[in-house]
């Protein structure tokens, strides 16, 4: 399921309906809207995550986010840096159970600049109900272009 | 109380404890971070929506953003444009006391290369019990450098 099949569906929805500048109570068809390269690496850094998540493998998940202590996560709290993210993780997730299955949707990559981009998007986590149940929200994250590639310094998950 | 005689203190805040690369976790006092004009010019864009929203004055309040179709809030749902924006407070907030009294705190900006920069705070607003009570949580905004100054074109609030 975490294949190579989910991405180009994935890239497809982006192409049409991730138009930054297209309003969403807008009656008519969106436009088609040709994602940039810088687009594409961003939503390319999500679905390896959310493949990551999948498998179970939280530290391929982590490699999302840039490896800096300053990275910030804001959910119901602020906390920051990478390593607790991925110790907070394997707390909050023992095993592949725990972690269910992560779909990322409605993903929009909004450019800010040559170095920064936002991307603003859902997730769903389907699991057992032993393991928590379902779960959705909205998420915002701000990209920065590492050496690395694109990475996430501000996760905002609610 | 909406005077300046908050801004003093709340800048005095930002330049003691918003230094945006300092951890947290650190149980060592924060280095004193001094503060850019980008990021003052960004705090007062926050300071005037507090005066004016406890004011009851929305439009003001609504002048943080950036006045186009495009502007995105994020709360449970994904709205945009800025006149929207300004209808629904309309109707949520329809009195002064409906309003209550708005603080924000916890203020850190995080420039994004020259023209973007990313907020992140926390707000309190206290109302009685009757105009629905005390509320709280976090935000994190994306400010854009305009011709009419730093406007908010992304907010995240939870």
């Amino acid at each position: 399921m975490q294949s190579k099949s989910r991405v180009l569906p994935l890239l497809l929805a982006l192409l049409l309906c991730a138009n930054p500048f297209a309003r969403a109570q807008a009656a008519a068809p969106e436009p088609l809207h040709t994602a940039s390269k810088e687009e594409l690496q961003i939503v390319k850094v999500l679905l390896a995550q959310e493949a990551a998540w999948n498998r179970g493998d939280i530290e391929t998940f982590a490699q999302g986010y840039k490896d800096s202590p300053d990275t910030i996560f804001l959910t119901r709290q602020l906390s920051r840096g990478h390593d607790g993210l991925v110790e907070q993780y394997h707390h909050d997730y023992p095993t592949k159970a725990a972690m269910g299955t992560l779909t990322f949707s409605q993903l929009e990559v909004h450019p800010l600049g040559e170095n920064y981009a936002a991307c603003i998007g859902k997730y769903e986590l389907e699991r057992s109900k032993k393991e928590g149940g379902h779960a959705e929200g909205l998420f915002s994250l701000i990209f920065e272009k590492t050496d690395k590639g694109w990475k996430i310094i501000i996760d905002h998950t609610t």
